[in-house]
């Protein structure tokens, strides 16, 4: 039996360093979701397509759809605003498609507040603090007072892991993403995704059996 | 940094035929959880060992054990009885040692009442009722009416699917597995299971940065 499942809201988020992005992408390539197309306020680079990549607006635009209270999350990164709309977010509900989203906290909150059955909240701990901090420093591009910027922020972010459903420690990539992907696959199974399943099958039964 | 998790009881029903047994020993192969050490008043096979692969007990002390209130959970399985302890529960729960259950809904709803957020409990579905009827038929050693029987029991017990948290359709045994799997390791990385990861970090966090 086929039915169209409503899509998952995959949300990742973790303290800065601690390898979210990388294990984002790592499951968009894997599996059978992807990211939302966002709305950004970036000049598009090289290659990148307009409705594919991002849709690209002006700043105008971008405070336009603000005020009207489009956007389902929004958030500044490096001086530039990126957003998902809330009509993007049902549509992908209503269509099955699972949906990955690669936001901070206060990001996760509004799409939990907003959808609170159809997200799903994973949180990425690094395995110790010290780690984090060799980790960022590693970034051999960034500045010490950067770091420590960065480090002040991961303690603040810290905090909220007790918002979300799930905690994955990166310690070992693999192994985190095995427990990503798990999440992710369990999260369809969930019986409350799967009703019509079970019902179908009832329904058969009695149609054999009275 | 290492700490106890609690252990988790892996609760594994299905109607007869549904193919919860083969899922459930493969599970228990792959992955560091095993079957809990049942009473049984049935004869030891040969090469069966007391208390490693069960405590056999006579008719005599099951019942005494039963009036006792000494069960989490037991039932009558072609004849005999066979039953779980809550002292060998309550035990496996506080060494963090995850236990797997391959019992009927109404095992089930009892350790899902005694312990409802130390279980996870999965229903495997066949894909269809008809599949499950050929899957039935296919043991050519049952009678037509042992199949009729198993049939109308399978019905029976469908019901019960909306006291499960997970439903895993049985089509493909590997997809099968892969999601049973997934389950087992999402439910370890529940937030609820590991607070104290995140408190630890925390800890480290305020011990470094204040």
């Amino acid at each position: 039996m086929n039915f169209v499942r409503r899509g998952i809201l995959f949300v990742i988020s973790s303290p800065s360093g601690a390898g979210k992005t990388t294990l984002a992408r790592k499951l968009a390539e894997g599996h059978k979701l992807d990211f939302s197309v966002s709305y950004t306020t970036r000049a598009p680079r090289p290659g990148e397509k307009h409705r594919e990549d991002y849709n690209f607006v002006s700043n105008d635009e971008f405070s336009r759809m603000v005020e009207a209270q489009e956007f389902a999350e929004w958030a500044f990164v490096h001086g530039n605003r990126y957003g998902t709309t809330i009509a993007t977010v049902d549509q992908a509900i209503e269509q099955g498609k699972d949906t990955l989203f690669d936001i901070d906290y206060q990001g996760g909150r509004q799409i939990r507040q907003k959808w609170p059955t159809d997200s799903v909240l994973c949180f990425i701990l690094p395995p110790s603090i010290e780690e984090l901090e060799r980790r960022l420093r590693q970034r051999a591009t960034d500045s010490a007072e950067t770091i420590a910027r960065r480090l002040a922020m991961a303690h603040k972010e810290l905090f909220h892991y007790s918002e979300y459903a799930y905690l994955v420690v990166n310690d070992q990539l693999e192994k985190a993403y095995d427990e990503l992907r798990s999440i992710y696959v369990a999260e369809r199974c969930a019986r409350v995704r799967n009703e019509p399943l079970a019902q179908a099958l009832l329904s058969e039964a009695a149609a054999r059996f009275g």
